[in-house]
Order: structure tokens, then C-alpha cells, then sequence
């Protein structure tokens, strides 16, 4: 079974709100997990402090790379990759979910304060992963949100009612814009090809959408698209 | 003081992680403030259901325009900005988390399902936020790590030993490795310059170190550096 393990100074925080919704469902089903470890229980002070200052000076406190280096080896690795939460780290993407989500989970590191001791990443090969270009108070939000787009796309966690078949970054678009019930809302109305019951249209529609919204927000993406698109789309068919 | 309101289908999920460590503290010393607005409120039938299926077909539900306009409405605005949580959207940064952090909040609009209805962000004149290329199972995690990048810029968050001062965007570089004690860590020592006690030193080694860094792993950052570094480096200061 897929699984997450997170080391963290606030276990407390888990699963939260990864216990609600379509993940919750399949959690209690089964088809995932997760558990934590409490970096505080490696301490080796009567305090349970597990920082310090930083060598060379400076504001805030660095995590200690021998407490953390006890708590990673408490934890059986079962072949899972340990990933440490930082603004430094490799941006995590969509492609990289679809890869953990298939693999037997991930062992995370939640950092705190000004971080961990450099030594630790080097020494036990930690992988450093950034969830977006912005600074947090921890890792902790971080981790639950990669173990969101992960396990979302494990097979069986999304009903029937719930698709992966069309959605941003598959095929490197965003998604198409979508419309609903009411056919009149604020003078607005639902645009007529989405009515008029031809496939055909509705899907040349849909393209062309997804291409001209992805053109103007994301030029970076819609580069990659142009360069790769129609070998990815037909890729991405055969998950 | 800086405000967030949160529309959500799962507004038991917050404040959650929110109320943890540093941020927690600063809620209840009233540096910020949070509120739910439970979507399910407004919805016009005995079900409490706010979706539909998509006009010209497709898996899933779409989330209705006037529903959630009802709800949104019901909050009171305050100038403050609304965001719609959605891969689709401008890509969230440690800059908007600053822009943000100076104003009087935001509200934010949590998807599931297969997204809101398009007329609803037209209409309101929501911005689509995003914070990464991936997709979450909906806006709820995403909109915590706004909040959580958002109010640990507010003056008084932070205590006075965790520090703004140096750390990953500011300037466009990635931070500088740290280190603490023990002086030896598995064979692996502290880098002498750390332990110098030669300040022009370390602040050398330490930004040579970030440049380095930002140049492997960011080569888009290390590129607006090269650009903006200079001048960057000096508006931070004045901060």
C-alpha cells in the first residue's frame, strides 16, 4: 500500500485535512496511508530541543543533523525516497505526482525554524523538493499538499464521479474553461456550441480554449506544449 | 488587522494546521484573523448540493455560478482581493505573499470537483491563483500555504528569533546551506570559514554559496538575478 511517512515536530497536524473528502474515504478504504514521527523524541536534552544556532552567525535556529539523522533511521524506508520540504528545493510538478503516485510512497522531512543542518541532506541523501517559489513556516503544509496530488492519482481514490481524463498540465495545458446549470446566470449565458450536442465541435472547442488560455497566462508551458504536444497527448492516453 | 476569508466545503479543516506554532500564536495575540463560509449554506436545494454536470459533457461536477455567488456575496469584502484557488491560475510567489501580507487580507474561493462555473470568476472579477503545476483534490491545502506564506510576513509574527533577514526570493537567490553543532556530524565537519569568526568572510562564503546554488538548481532565477540582483538587493533592505 501506497504510503507517506512525515517527520515533523507537530504530528499533531496529520492527517488533518488529508482525512477529509475523497482522500479520507480512501484512506479508511485502504488504498493509502500515512503515519508520522515525532522529531522531538530524538532529542537528547531534558528540554526536547532539537536546534541550534547557526555556525558563522545569524538570526534563528538550525536543525541539528544528528537528532534528525536518529529520527530517519527509526523509519523503515521500504524503498521510498526521503524528501525534505524547501523554498531551495526542485519544484514539485504534476509529472512528478503521476511518478511518486505509482512508486510506495514517500518518506518526508518537515523543516522549521531556518532549516536543517546542510550535512544531513548530503549524508542520507535526502532530495530537496519546493512545492512553489514562496517562504512558509514550515514544511508542514507543504507535505500535505504533495501528498494530496499524490495520492489523488492512485487508481481507485477518485470515483467514477471524479475524473483525471482531462486536467490541467496533462499534455502541458491548463484546463478548459467549464459551465454549469444555471443556462443563464447574470446576463451571462453558457456559450452555445457547449448546447448544441456535437462531440466534434465541443472538443475542437474545448482545445482551442485550453490553448489560448494557456498561451496567455503561461507562455512557459504553452512553449512545451508546441514542442511536445502531440507526442505527450498520446502518451498520456496510455496511463 | 489582516483578514482571510475562506469559502470551503470543509470549513471544519480550518483554522487546522493554521493554529500550530508561530501563526497560531499570532492569532491569538490578534496579529491576524481567519473565517469560513460553508458553501453548502447557500445551496437552493433539500440535498445541499452546489454542483451540476458540465455543459457539453464530460466527467465530474462543476461547481454553480450562483450558488457560489450567493455565498460570496454574504461576505463582507473590505478591499480585500478574491482568489480562486486553481492550477489554472497566475502562479503564487514569495513577492505576492509580500504584496499581500501589506494589505487587509483576501478572500479565497476553494474548488472541488472539477472547478467553478467560468461565469462566476468574470463576473465577481476573481483572480485564479495557483500555487504550483500540480493538482490537488481541491483549493483547501493551497489556500493554507497562502495564508501561512501571507502571515509570517506580518510585522510581529515572527518572534525575534526567527528571522526574515536572509532567506530563499529575496533577491532572487535560493539560501546559503546552514549549519550547527555538533562541529563534526558523521565524518562531516563545518566548513571552516563558518567557524572563522571573520564576518566579511562568512557573508562572502554565504553569498557566494546562495549564487552557486540558485546557478545549479534555478538556472530561471539565477538568470533574473544576474538581471535585477543589484537593485533588488537594495530595495529588500529597505523593507
Amino acid at each position: 500500500m501506497w504510503k507517506a511517512s512525515v517527520l515533523t515536530l507537530y504530528p499533531e497536524l496529520f492527517p488533518g485535512p488529508l482525512d477529509a473528502s475523497v482522500l479520507g474515504r480512501a484512506r479508511a478504504e485502504r488504498l493509502w496511508d500515512m503515519d508520522t514521527v515525532n522529531i522531538k523524541d530524538f532529542s537528547d536534552n531534558p528540554y526536547g530541543s532539537v536546534d541550534d544556532t547557526p555556525a558563522g552567525g545569524g538570526a534563528g535556529l538550525v536543525m541539528r543533523a544528528d537528532i534528525l539523522a536518529n529520527a530517519l533511521d527509526s523509519v523503515e524506508r521500504k524503498d521510498r525516497p526521503v524528501l525534505y520540504l524547501s523554498p531551495r528545493g526542485k519544484p514539485f510538478t504534476q509529472k512528478r505526482a503521476h511518478k511518486l503516485s505509482r512508486g510506495p510512497g514517500f518518506i518526508a522531512l518537515c523543516g522549521r525554524f531556518e532549516g536543517v543542518d546542510a550535512r544531513l541532506i548530503e549524508a542520507r541523501q535526502i532530495e530537496e523538493v519546493s512545492i512553489g517559489d514562496f517562504v512558509l513556516a514550515g514544511g508542514e503544509i507543504a507535505v500535505m499538499a504533495m501528498i494530496e496530488a499524490c495520492v489523488r492519482l492512485i487508481p481507485g481514490v477518485l470515483g467514477s464521479a471524479q475524473s483525471l481524463g482531462v486536467e490541467s498540465f496533462e499534455g502541458d495545458l491548463l484546463e478548459y474553461p467549464q459551465y454549469t446549470k444555471p443556462r443563464m446566470f447574470e446576463n451571462k449565458q453558457i456559450p452555445d456550441v457547449l448546447l448544441s450536442g456535437d462531440h466534434g465541435r465541443v472538443a475542437k472547442w474545448r482545445l482551442e480554449q485550453a490553448e489560448e488560455i494557456t498561451r496567455t497566462r503561461r507562455p512557459d508551458l504553452y512553449q512545451r506544449y508546441l514542442e511536445n504536444g502531440p507526442i505527450r497527448r498520446s502518451k498520456n492516453k496510455e496511463r
